[in-house]
């Protein structure tokens, strides 16, 4: 039974599981899990095979319960497998190795036979796991369905100042890394958090968002007790609960009772104290999963952008009714135009001036809308020319301005704006011609080439505007990536929805563009380093590659943009730009990380190169534009 | 005209190039390279374009010389071209940036005109060069034949052990590994080296040999004078000059004469100091060249077995012919039998006893021969049994004994050794399975079933084998490898001649067994985990697999073997093995390196996997033995 319901959410992090503990002996699976579902768990995290068996030649597997004790279906939706938690692949003892490689290959080999979904494999017993990760990337190979999550405790000690050197830093993250970089990112292979009482720093936590986390797996001992006797979590708790609700992560609840609460004092599940045989009993960690249910149903519901996720889908196949809609767009467009109008005619001019505006890539008529509605909202007069290169939005453009009785002020010039010749000169040039990473849809050639229409004192609307990037960690996205095999898809940019991803640093500037620029020097090239230096209580991380996002001065105050510290709320026409790396780069912890951006114009195309510099060289990426660009 | 002859050594390193400092002006180029091939240089490095020269809208191209002057066998023989040494890619200075790309862009595409083999192109002006990096990375996606030899000072400066962090210490290695990390190990971009009078450690020079060094341009300030008043090197430049003849790197003179030797000493050359106009004065570098020629003639005639060279082929296809030339390697086997035949049979027993002696692995009969040689040697009476699997080899094998009237003492079984049941049992098992790695061709499976052959108390010669790696610089092997363009000739071990390589540490012991083994416990699977410092003053480098070698115990004091330190001496039956890693790992100095390999045995193959831990880990290579593996 889900947490609750939580409008727009359709993520795993609905499902609460609960961690066996005790082998069940005999054939106590059954019980064990009708006994969690009627408590309202969802799943278990059980024991497969019993923890005491040691590999003995001949015997046959002693495990909790026959593939037939359940049916095919609660195997695969109610239990998640847990490797004997003994093995010690890493051991000095060779004899212990050999026994644990054999018995995690046959509890696998068992967990595949029951079609169970995922099994949590135990922590690495120590700081070097290069044996155990060898083994576990062995089984990976072999699996076609089945995920493997590595359970790692979420911890990370901070040393003081003074004893760097000396003290024993611990660092779980660490161990992750390692392992997951000796089985090659493999796309089967995630992490089981178990969360302890004590949390480190939000930023060293704030890592894990990026990393393929399937299960946070909570410990009671993490729990604390509130004025009325009941568990509940520590504020940073529970912020860390949310963001993994936020981020698809489930729950999971493990360890002994702490509180022993009355299961009668709340009404509503109303029982006699001396429930007989067929009552069955709550489930001893019901408190803990009630306040989890508490926990969800308290968050927001998803924002209605949220729930719009054309994944890694080519944004020009949306059509322009979808962008039309973008409401707070078309508003601060309006905004702007009524500023410059007020700008270009004074009060006193406002009965004998006539502002000429020109719309280059006018659509379907969103922005003739907002211009004509400045004007009036301003009381100022309007000559408009609405440039259109699709004759299909030209058809529609004449329906809107006949509908709505504009023929007078709207002249429609069915054209591409590099081949029309204006009858006269603008004074105020209205495009919306920007891509997520503002420059990337040639914004800036395509209104070089209608500044000629502009007066020497015309206004473009949008003014100016600049490109942003900040390193995330995106294991999910790279996974994705990585799928096509070819270097081509690695050199890349995607418009993509940025969920599970760790934003790492804040966002720089890259790339900025002022319109109009009458120059004669002028170019569209730019080249720009950046040096991101990650808060100090981080840690180390994988960097995949770089979010990237836009802002635009519209005009003078009435910016538009998704640059997240700035963004233009409830605006949905643009996702981030993600450029990936070729290959994951490890920053140690403190290391700055610096990155190399070109935007280069060729005769016939522009495109993007990137390369990372530090801490250590990456491969230009797209070099030449050999993989990624957009054409003249 | 060559430097000299040298015995078997075909490379370019016999070819000595002399700088051109000056621009030739008018058409100069010609008369230029006349005196400099009659001075007996072999090329130049030449200017092509007028360093004065800044990009000019319309403006022709000021070439030192036009493609007709000279013919293009002589363009393409005798000149290799030098990039204006003006631009600076990485300025602050916007203008002088773009100048620089369109320069560098012009006069390669006038190099590639004119079908020059190479273009030197100037070092980094400063520590960051990411902008020159992409220019030249660009510009080598579209050559097809032309190198570029990217020119770098031959420096490293040592910082002291009190300031590391305060001093700027200066490795110019980092600059050119930045600059390839970034050109992505482009196979047509070399390195073309400044010597300087000045030299780092020999350690740090080291690192060179395995880099793609194409040329040593030699100062002449980095030259003595001797007692004569002749130009002559120090010591380490000498041991330095020697190491780039061994590697095939060509020397170029460069800089003003600071010897002015009278050229009529020496008798051979002597002429008139008044000559005419139509006698050319000789090249006032010639003293310089002089001295090299010498160096070189000096050096020792490359031994035999470097001469042979079966590059990166797989030796199964040699012939038994060529490895029972090894007679080094036989005579060390006839050693071994004599020692265990008399240890075997006292004095005493010399007239009564019988050794009974199997050959397991008969081939032509090669260790028959050394067994019976060995008998006689020590007067011990021997019964020979010669089993061998080829019928090929077998019918050889039978005109042998036939021809040496050996038929009473040697019984010939035309069997795999795994199916022959043998009428008695062995005092010795002879056998030459051994692979470059040791246990590589299965060695210990077919001695393990071979040994039911033996008595309890019988001997295996070889009676025990090791294996040894070292982690190196090979830049050539990579890009050959990567020439494949997949992941398995990455996972996959390669007998090859180790000629262009820099060893960074000692090595170390992987693999070793011990023969006959009658433990029920015994097997043949291994784990070791190997960490390699690499000396203080190396610095950094890049490690882009493992060099492996074997030494074996053949009886007692007998060895043979290919581990550098320890090696047979004139042995050509092996090379080493070489075990890439996918990608080149960065080694920041005074960081160790950690490598685990593993011996992996299934049903039907065994294989090697391994992986590298520190500096970072790297993906488990040929995981479950995909990649490479030996067929059981």
């Amino acid at each position: 039974m889900p947490l609750g319901q939580r409008a727009g959410d359709k993520s795993d992090s609905r499902y609460c599981g609960v961690e066996v503990l005790d082998f069940p002996a005999g054939d106590g699976l059954p019980a064990v899990l009708t006994h969690s579902l009627s408590s309202a768990f969802d799943f278990l995290l059980a024991p497969l095979v019993d923890p005491d068996y040691r590999p003995t030649p001949g015997a046959v597997l002693p495990v909790a319960a026959s593939d037939l004790v359940l049916s095919p279906s609660q195997w695969s939706s109610h239990i998640v497998g847990k490797i004997s938690e003994w093995i010690d692949l890493d051991s000095e003892d060779e004899q212990l190795r050999l026994d644990s490689e054999l018995t995690l290959k046959q509890e696998i080999a068992w967990a595949t036979h029951l079609s169970l979904q995922a099994c949590v494999i135990p922590p690495p017993k120590r700081s070097t796991c290069a044996n155990y990760a060898r083994v576990v990337n062995n089984i990976l190979q072999g699996l076609t369905n089945m995920q493997l999550w590595l359970r790692i405790p979420l911890e990370k000690s901070e040393s003081m100042e003074e004893d760097r050197d000396k003290s024993e830093t611990v660092d779980s993250w660490e161990w992750w890394n390692s392992f997951r970089l000796l089985c090659e990112h493999s796309s089967q292979l995630y992490v089981a958090l178990d969360i302890l009482s004590s949390l480190p720093s939000m930023n060293s936590l704030g890592r894990w968002f990026g990393e393929p986390v399937r299960a946070a797996i909570l410990q009671t001992d993490a729990f604390l007790t509130n004025a009325r006797g009941y568990p509940c979590l520590s504020k940073r708790h529970q912020t860390l609960l949310t963001g993994f609700f936020n981020h698809s992560v489930q729950v999971i609840i493990s360890g002994r009772s702490n509180h022993n609460v009355s299961q009668v004092s709340e009404g509503v599940l109303s029982r006699d104290e001396n429930h007989t045989e067929d009552t069955p009993t709550q489930h001893a960690l019901s408190p803990y999963l009630d306040y989890m249910a508490y926990l969800y149903q308290r968050m927001d519901p998803l924002p209605e952008q949220e729930r719009f996720e054309p994944l890694m889908d080519n944004l020009e196949a949306q059509t322009y009714e979808t962008f039309e809609k973008d409401t707070v767009k078309y508003t601060q467009y309006q905004r702007a135009i009524a500023k410059a109008l007020v700008d270009k005619v004074s009060d006193d001019e406002v009965s004998t001036a006539r502002t000429v505006l020109m719309v280059v890539g006018a659509g379907r008529g969103p922005l003739v809308r907002a211009s004509l509605q400045a004007a009036e909202e301003t009381g100022r007069t309007l000559k408009v020319y609405a440039v259109e290169k699709n004759p299909n939005a030209v058809i529609t453009l004449h329906s809107l301005i006949k509908l709505e009785g504009w023929e007078s002020m709207v002249t429609i010039i069915s054209s591409d704006m590099r081949c029309w010749d204006a009858p006269e000169k603008a004074d105020i040039l209205v495009s919306e011609l920007l891509g997520s990473f503002g420059d990337n849809e040639l914004s800036p050639e395509c209104l070089d080439g209608a500044q000629r229409f502009l007066k020497p004192d015309g206004i473009s609307i949008p003014s100016s505007y600049t490109s942003f990037i900040q390193p995330v960690t995106a294991s999910k996205l790279h996974n994705d990536i990585k799928a096509h095999k070819d270097i081509a898809h690695f050199e890349t940019a995607y418009v993509v929805k940025l969920h599970r991803v760790a934003r790492l640093a804040p966002p720089q500037e890259v790339f900025s563009f002022a319109h109009p620029n009458f120059s004669p020097k002028a170019t569209n090239q730019r080249y720009t380093k950046l040096q991101f230096e990650l808060p100090q209580d981080t840690g180390s991380c994988l960097v995949h590659g770089f979010a990237g996002y836009f802002d635009a001065v519209l005009y003078k105050d009435v910016h538009l943009g998704i640059e997240p510290n700035t963004c233009t709320p409830n605006m949905f026409s643009w996702f981030p730009i993600f450029f990936p790396l070729r290959k994951p780069i490890y920053v140690p912890s403190e290391s700055p990380i610096e990155v190399h951006f070109w935007r280069c114009c060729g005769a016939t195309k522009v495109w993007y190169e990137w390369a990372l510099v530090a801490p250590s060289p990456s491969p230009i990426h797209n070099s030449n534009g050999r993989s990624y660009w957009v054409g003249l």
